[in-house]
């Protein structure tokens, strides 16, 4: 059974110039979207034309000779957008991996071990989310920050308790932002506390298989459906019976699975302690490394688990800020680009302290150079760091728009025709002091965008900002 | 001959209690402020009362007696500020380390190696700062810019030209801000293009001289006067005989002094190789390392340089940020402040892209856990990293206020009677959905604030914001 079309809201249309097409929204502007890793388009002045279904329908630039045509006819409907001199269009961000209940702790209890971090903090605010009302209001408040920092799509853990995600995709969908929700499934009695755990692994299959028919009916007239997400927390919290389960599950219903992969050298040696593997192998045993799987984090990952990576089709959630704290290590991005395998990025809220993309980009960037060159001064230069680790800007944005949304197998993350209009217009937080290239406008905007320069925000066609 | 005294605006006023004194603002609210490197003091409710010279004459809890008949009088007089609920009162920030003429360059080029950031971007740029109409346009935005951030206090690289480094002046004093200005002096042709240098190493001495007594002159009459500084740019820009000059100027001034020391693999061997000595060892010969020095970056900094500062007084203006970029290494914070020599934090802009001390103040913290943990997962674990090099949230924000205070010899970056009111006042970001105990609101401030959330500036008792 295929209850969820992971990509039901587009419908190709043909477009004859010269035809006249009445354009629900117009966007005329710069914008840049990225090509490859290592390439972003810039195009100046464009006309995005977006249609009823909030697909990019055409794209026309100056050169082109119907753009006159298309500009005023937007303008006689009203549906043109006119952009200022100071701002651009970039298609909207994915978040791979945002911990929805932790939202409270945001900046919480950075310095304490994960241990603690998990123990003392994490899990009794998760398990507070059996209460809707809670859930609501902290659901409504995360939903609202991420559209409001461009992010367009999130991939989201929820709780073990169902009532809190119920609460958590109706919020994506009162809010219009493209909503991944799982239902977190942790069973294992020996790694999980008594007042927050599954009751059994049976229990936990069920309330999975629950939450998808419940997301099935919360989705019927929705512009924007929900997905629901098979989601084992990481292998610690789950036994092998829920893990046989859930792999099952997800290929009975043809869902996306996500969960955490070599985070750290703890959670990473557990695997190899119990299963006497790595951690991708077990997963992958389980039938949970698919090509709608996304795993977070991955610092540890080796080139046995990369290429393993590759050719199941797994993306990686890479959450640079997180890492900082939780990872004990620097993930190989570059390497991990280089290979082609699937990476986007991720907030991992509360992991990391920020909801932002935007922040997370400048910290991948960081992270890569401090890994490139090193970081312990008592080291020679020749050996203190890893030679081409360093990511640019550039690779940070591809993936955080195309990274993203390639691992989600999703038509978005691009300006282009036939794409999503999932989409954000930003603009630049200090005056230029005098002319500047595109390409020092995107670098300004890679670095110096926050919540206050995104003046607007746009999922499938509709303004969410 | 001494014509700057570093703390002239401060005079001690003696308070009887019991007699009336009219206040010219009283705050109203919880403030933090750093009692030493590990501890912040929180006090709810509190009345800070601020008297005509701009200095904190008085600080009352709701326990003293008079705390009604403050509040009272004050309300009368119509000088209470009653903060929100979700609002703090922090010190104003010290910034130790920006580059003024480079802040149209913040965020560019990030990705190209130092001397061609140097070649390409920064000295072309720091030229224009011969033009005072351009000066003006870019100081006056700076200036503002690192007020709305919460930055009280700056210490300035200016330019080789003083016709800027007037603008720059004159820009902290419209603005109200705590301005340090240092013409900088490079006069090294080997090191230093035709275009971009002083013509001598008498001009340079004459340079710096004219601009004491030029910043002398602008003083008259000012609440805030600027204080000049003393600015080698670095080792390899200067020649002997400019360092000889500067060291006695320095001295004959009584003079705050800054330059950069240990920076990267290529500027501290460039003195091993020329000096034969350390960079430290060649400044102080020089006279250069006094307790009113101020040096940048220090990412290569040994223990007997340390030492070394710490029996001469010399404080270190650390720049996470900018560090990723070009410092090559992570600054040993942690090792630095158990030493107890005097260390505050620095933007470095344009070598760091964001003008926000909170932003380095998370940066730092994060590089200090990347230092202990390191960063590359293909060592073991034992030796990844170096182990207690993590600083925590206190730590960071003591630097940013008490640490970059000390280093200048200032009355400021603490909320005590007999210090300057320069203050800041935010906001938290998000709702704290419940009770939150003020421990976890300063968390969520040091890892939350941007300049959105900063709703107030003060300096010297004055609102600037
Ligand atoms: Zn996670
Ligand atoms: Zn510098």
């Amino acid at each position: 059974m295929l209850i969820f079309d992971i990509i039901p809201y587009i419908t190709k249309i043909s477009i004859d110039s010269g035809v006249n097409i009445i354009y629900k929204t117009v966007l005329k502007g710069g914008y840049y979207t990225a090509i490859d890793k290592n390439q972003i388009d810039y195009q100046a002045d464009s006309l995005i034309c977006i249609d009823e279904n909030g697909q990019i329908a055409n794209i026309v630039c100056p050169m082109d000779e119907d753009y006159e045509t298309i500009q005023l006819e937007a303008s006689q409907q009203d549906n043109l957008v006119v952009l200022a001199e100071d701002q651009v269009i970039l298609p909207g961000f994915v978040d791979l991996h945002v911990h929805a209940p932790q939202w409270p702790n945001a900046g919480l209890a950075l310095d304490r071990p994960l241990y603690e971090w998990l123990d003392q903090y994490t899990f009794p605010l998760e398990a507070k989310f059996k209460d809707a009302n809670y859930a609501h209001l902290v659901y409504d408040n995360l939903v609202e920050t991420l559209l409001a920092n461009g992010t367009t799509t999130a991939l989201y853990f929820g709780s073990v308790d169902n009532t809190g995600n119920v609460e958590l995709a109706k919020a994506c969908l009162t809010h219009h932002q493209r909503g991944f929700v799982g239902k977190v499934v942790m069973d294992n009695p020996e790694q999980t506390p008594d007042y927050y755990r599954d009751e059994s692994a049976q229990t936990a299959l069920d309330e999975t298989e629950a939450f998808i028919h419940e997301v099935e009916q919360l989705n019927k007239d929705q512009a924007i459906p929900v997905t629901p997400v098979i989601t084992p927390r990481f292998l610690p919290s789950c036994t092998d019976e829920v893990l046989v389960g859930l792999g099952k599950l997800a290929a009975q219903y043809n869902l996306p699975i996500q969960s955490h992969c070599s985070e750290s050298d703890w959670e990473n040696g557990y695997a190899l302690e119990t299963h006497g593997k790595r951690d991708a192998a077990v997963l992958d045993e389980f039938g949970l490394l698919t090509d709608k799987t996304v795993l977070a984090h991955g610092t540890l990952l080796n080139d046995e688990d990369l290429d393993r990576f590759k050719n199941r089709g797994v993306g990686i959630a890479h959450c640079p800020i997180s890492n900082v704290y939780f990872g004990n290590a620097v993930m190989a991005t570059h390497k991990i680009l280089e290979k082609d395998v699937k990476v986007g990025m991720g907030t991992d809220i509360s992991g990391g302290f920020d909801p932002s993309i935007y922040q997370n980009i400048r910290q991948a960037i960081m992270s890569s150079r401090m890994l490139e060159d090193g970081v312990d001064s008592q080291l020679s230069p020749e050996v203190r760091g890893q030679k081409s680790s360093a990511i640019t800007a550039k690779n940070a944005f591809y993936m955080a728009t195309v990274g993203g949304a390639k691992s989600l197998n999703l038509p978005t993350g691009q300006i282009k025709e036939g794409y999503a209009a999932d989409l954000q217009v930003v603009h630049t937080k200090y005056p230029t002091f005098g002319h500047q290239k595109p390409e020092e406008t995107f670098e300004k905007v890679m670095y110096q965008t926050t919540a206050s320069e995104i003046d607007h925000v746009m999922t499938q066609g509709v303004f969410v900002k």
